[in-house]
Order: C-alpha cells, then structure tokens, then sequence
C-alpha cells in the first residue's frame, strides 16, 4: 500500500557548516538558526503555530554535550513547546530517518505541517574523541572494542573494490576534486576552496610548490588515514543544523506556489558489522531503500537529474552512485574520472559539495541534503545550479550501511 | 484530521525488570529476549517477514554501553535485517514516543506490521555514573550543570504540591505500598515483595522490628533523597527491554481474535527546564497529550479502566492522576490513600507495580506500559488482572515532563 497522502517540502534551511566557527554556540543555538532560515524561507509565511510537530536527527548529543532529550529541548528554544518533538537517531543517518518519519507523520492524517531537522555540535571534543565517538555508530562488541573506526571500515570496503573491479585510488581523488569545488561555490560549505588552491596555500607554508591536484594528493601533505583512504578521501568533523518543513499535498500550496514534492521514500537497514556482510563492495540497504523509493515515485535511476549521495568517505560516493543505479556496478570510479557526476555532467552528484567539503555534522546530514534538493529544484542554487534540475534524490547512510535512507523530489 | 487507518497491537512480550539478574547480557541480549516473547504471543503465529519495520526506544544506550545506532544493531541480532529500523529517543518517555511513530508508520499506508520497542542496559555504570547519565535529560547549560538531578526536580513538585494542595509524604508512601503490593503480583517486576516484608526482612539484618510500613518507611532504613522524596518515593535503576507488535486494522485479524485497539494517541513537549513553567504542581504536557487523545479516542477520564502512569516517583503518579483528569486537581494524594487506585478500586493504577515496583529501564519504559495494557485488557493479567478493564490508557513522561506520550487502547 502506498502513502495515504502526499507529502511536499515548502521551506528550507542551513546553519554553514564548520569545524570553528560555530565554537561558541550550542547545538540549541545552531538548530534555531537553521529553523529560523527555513521559516524564512516560505514563500507566503509560516508562522510558528502552524508547525504541528518536530522531528529531529541527532546522532550524539549525550556525548557531544552531555546533553539527551534534544528534541523537547529544540522545541523550547525555538519557542515551538508544546508541540510534539522527538529525536530519531540512526547514525550518520538520523535526519534522513527523520525525513521518512516526518512523510509518514503527515501521510498518516495526524499533522498537515511539520518540521524535520538535524543537528550536531561535534567540535566540543578533541578529533581522538569524535572518533570514539562515531565508533559508537558500529558494533561496539564486535567492531569498536577490537579497534576498529569508521575510515578502517571503509577503507576495507575500498581495496575491496579496487580488487573487484579495478578500480583506483586516483578515481577516488576525482571524487575529492570534484566535491571540493562544488563546495567552493556553496557558501554553506565548510571548505570553500579548490583542492590546487588548498595545494597551493598549505604547499607555500612548507616551501614546497604542486604542479597539480594530483601531485599535492600525492605528497606527505595528504598522508595515508587507513589504507588506501587518504586525509583528502576523509570527511571533516563538523558543526552544524538544517532544518526543512514538510506539508501535506493539501495545504503545501497555502505556503508556496513552488513546493518540492517527496515523490518516493525507502529505508532499509543491513547487519552492523561489516563483517558480517557477503560482499563488501556493495551496500545492500542502499540499493534495498533506492528500490522502494523509485518503485513509489515510479522512476528509475536514469530520472533522477542531480543528487546528494552520502561521501563520508570517496569510496562511499563511487559505491553509492553504483547502488543507487547511476551507473553499472564496478564503474562508479571510471564515471567520477570522466566528470559525468561534475555539475556539467549526465548525472550531476553532491553540487553542494557532499560531506566531503560542505562537511557532516552527523545528525544534520540528511536534513541538509534535503535543503539541498529544495534549492536545486526551486532553481535557487546560484552558482552550484544543475542545470533543469527537476528531479532530486537524496541518499543518508547510517554507519558503514547498516541504516539508508532514500528520498525521491520533484518539483 | 484523524488518522487515515486504524491501527492494534497483536503481541507484546517483555524481559523481568531488574538491577542484578542481567549482568551477563547486553542490551541486544534483552531487546531479542523481548521481541521473540511478543512473537510468540501472537494467537495465530507471526514470521519475522511479516514484520516490516522496528522502532525502537532508547535513551541513552550511547552512555551505557558506548553503543549508538542501537535500531539496526537489534534489527540485526533478532534476525530483522534488511527491514527498516530507527531509534526514537525522548528521555523516559523514548518508547512512548516509538509508540505514537509506529502507530503513524502503519496509518500512513506505508507498513501494515511494524514493532516497536525499548530498551535500556543501565546498570553497567555505577549508580552515580547512571544519576549523571540521567541528568543529561535536563537541561545541561541550567539544570544539570548547576547540580540538579531527577530527585530533586520532582522534589521541588512534590513541595509545590505540598503547598498549594496541602498533600502529604504519608499520600505518596500510599503510592508506594501500593505499587509494591501490585508488584509482588507481577513475575515481570524487579521488586516483588510488599513494603511490609520488604521492612521485615531489611529489619532483621539490623535488629529492628517494624509495626507497620510507615514505621519503616519513617525510619532511617528509608533515607531522604531529596527533601520530601525518601528512597521509597524513587523509582529504581534497571536493565530490561519490552516489545509489542502493531498492525493495520485490516490484517490484525489476521493474527488474533483478539487484538487491541489503539483508540486514541497524544503526545506534546513543555519546557526542558522545570524552573521556566509556570506551575511545578502540574505537567502541561500531560494534560495535553491526554486532550488529544481522549479527543481522538471520543472518551474521557471517566471511560478508563485502568492505566499506566509514569511513577519515577511516587509524586510523580499522583500529579499523573490528576493531569489526566482522573481525580480533581489536588486530589490525587487523598485518593491513592483512600484506595482508589488500588487493584480493586474505582481507578486502578499501575496494575504491574508501576515503575516503582517494576522497574524503570528507561528507554523500554513506555513499551512495558503497552504491554500491560496487552495483557489487562486481554484478561491475561493473572493475579494483578483488573476485574472488566475494557479500555486501558498509558501515560509515559520524558524527564520533568518535557515530552508526554498518552495512548488509549480498547478491546
């Protein structure tokens, strides 16, 4: 059975994203910018009466900032109590689950308006820390307490791809190079700069000149994080909230004559551990949640105009774009080498820059990527536009795929 | 509007609450303990395939156990993978709110069996380790960080009550016996023992001997904890995990000639902090919650038979039974000492020892709740069974009643 009623996205916003200069704020006080700019950004006005309820995504805020119960908490500061608030939590998928449970929330006949966000404030611990502390998102018995991180995870999944397929390291560099100036014109990103302009600048510091990305890529400047992945093949830590308002089909058009409409959501989940999985070069949940999705949109891969897929790490953008059927399995990297996933390209991917450079803080991830897909489908990208973008999907992962999440947009 | 579809619960199963019994498991060990309880309580049988999606609450599994992302991990371990499953936090009240989700998730058209869960591994900290991991339902930046714990918040009502009302300690110790008496009834129940032998035998080990509970509960074997709450007032630290099943309306029958009816839902959110309500002698969230459901339900306080109430403290059970309009405001002290909440009296509460006597795994709290309802309302309570409960209502708080949940069942 299908949703019971449509499902359209009417506002939209963003705190930027970054590793400092939210440092003096809470995650309260990120959240309520984001909110804020999404009510903004109705094109009729919406006032805080109409939101009927709060769904946020947050990964971590009890380790972050000794502080649980987040959303009640968002809720009273954005001055939105007494409304219903409650916090989803899966992974580095937590604001996509939110997106799904907000579709569902409104397609049930319980709200006509509700808000989804994510937040996370990451940059309150040391980098050893945050990476204990993602470490949580695996299985702690079998994977964390053996030693085992993220970027080990994925990197596994990496030379198991290189062996499979044949695919390289420097396809992965594409990916960086590609999301790296896609970020630099995404005034939300975190990095903002060219990958041969980052060469540059932290080249001229130690006296040492690139002639190319590649070269710098190369160098002791990008040292090895786990084998083959490479600092530049790593997403950042980062602070940040989004935050975007759903409505129902019926009363989306009273806010704005241009609501994004959900045309398809799919969630599925796989085993926590990595090693539990039969192959490693494959996320089955991807493709399990891109099936529901495109089965309830009825399209298929070959619709989608322009995406935000989930690059925690490059490997992770290459398999994605795989699974979510862009491209034939094996020939994700090849695709990202040739620039079909650049702005310009067939199958334009991550315009704002993905986690790579518009960073990933981790519960506001999926909410961001939907804020995303409002901009590119309302046309209000600027610089970062895919051209005729008319339809979007977004794609969060939880973990190394033990949670995805699949949205489906079209204006 | 109302919800599009009706939703039931077809099975429930739980763990025993307790603080020592579980030391060797995990809280994967107890969610799937659980979980395989409510499938086989299903009169027709259920397969894992027929369980499209998991909802599971949890507080605070990330401090704890250093696990997060806990939905897909239990999804994993009962054998669910690849079906979707997400986490839902709201302090105590975290699988309250998994409740109201899952019933959204079948209204919605999206799934027609869903199960949703809770659970909470806590006593793998020490007990001041687990009151600091509790504050974080607080406000960190006004009430953790400057010292206040959950005792002393619902102490601070207590007096309030006290004040205006003019209730008294010895109204909560009826609470307390109560509870314990109810309790004793329940095999589930982390505390089965009356307050009285509880006196007798903690008595003996000291050379003291006791006429009666109240003796005993005035005595120093019955420590203040925050002025006017005594131990006996509090709620204790638990590991436990509970489950139920939900299914759309059309194909509960499916499963059981006997499934019970989700009447009504309600759920709303009020300041995080305490000292920012206008009134500490009522929880605005409760009254709300209760509205909305009763309204959905087309019932009201007079039509329940029987509920669970979010007991943490004995203050708590009677400002409950006031908010939900069980007995006029002030009155909830006088009617729990008159009896009218007793087993046998004209509004039994927390038939199952209330978390008082059962037992308070946070995150798995509000599923208990549901699956007492299950049992009552089935006529399958054993010793605690309330004579001719036909509508049964459960009421599940987060922290100092930032975040109620209420639902109503019927047979």
């Amino acid at each position: 059975m299908g949703l019971q009623r449509g499902v359209a996205i009417i506002g939209a916003g963003m705190t930027r994203f970054h590793h400092k200069i939210h440092a003096d704020k809470t995650g309260r006080d990120l959240f309520v910018e984001a909110a804020l700019e999404a009510m903004a950004s109705v094109d009729n006005g919406i006032e805080l009466r109409d939101i009927e309820a709060l769904f946020i995504g947050n990964f971590s805020s009890d380790s972050f900032e000794h502080q649980g119960h987040v959303a009640a908490l968002m809720a009273d500061w954005l001055g939105l109590t007494p409304r219903a608030a409650t916090r989803i939590e899966a992974a580095c998928g937590s604001s996509g689950a939110a997106l799904n449970i907000g579709v569902m929330a409104i397609a049930s006949g319980l709200y006509d308006v509700v808000m989804v966000g994510g937040v996370e404030k990451m940059r309150t611990l040391t980098t050893e820390e945050v990476t204990d502390v993602l470490a949580m998102a695996s299985d702690e018995v079998y994977e964390a307490a053996v030693g085992f991180t993220f970027p080990g995870l994925y990197a596994a999944m990496a030379t198991a791809h290189f062996h499979r397929y044949g695919s390289t390291w420097e396809q992965l560099c594409a990916v960086s190079i590609k999301n790296h100036h896609n970020g630099s014109l995404n005034p939300k990103a975190q990095f903002q700069e060219e990958v041969i302009d980052i060469a540059r600048r932290l080249g001229e510091r130690r006296g040492m000149t690139f002639k190319d990305e590649m070269e710098f890529l190369r160098s002791p400047l990008n040292p090895v994080v786990a084998y083959p992945l490479r600092l530049f093949d790593c997403c950042p830590i980062s602070d940040g909230a989004a935050a975007v308002i759903m409505a129902s089909e019926e009363v989306a058009r009273r806010f704005t004559d241009t609501p994004i409409y959900v045309r398809g959501i799919g969630q599925a989940s796989d085993t926590m551990a990595l090693h539990d999985r039969e192959d490693l070069t494959s996320i089955r949940a991807t493709r399990l949640a891109a099936q529901q999705a495109y089965r309830m949109a009825g399209l298929g891969p070959e619709d989608i105009d322009v995406a935000d897929v989930h690059d925690c790490f490059t490997i992770a953008e290459v398999v994605a774009t795989e699974d979510l059927g862009f491209f034939p399995k094996g020939e994700g990297g090849k695709a990202a080498e040739e620039g079909r996933t650049s702005l310009e390209g067939d199958k334009p991917i991550n315009p704002d820059g993905g986690l790579k450079a518009k960073g990933h803080p981790v519960g506001a991830t999926g909410a961001a990527m939907a804020y995303e897909m409002f901009k590119q489908l309302r046309g209000e990208a600027d610089k970062r536009q895919v051209r005729d973008a008319e339809v979007g999907l977004i794609h969060n992962v939880g973990a190394s795929g033990a949670t995805v999440v699949v949205q489906i947009y079209g204006r």
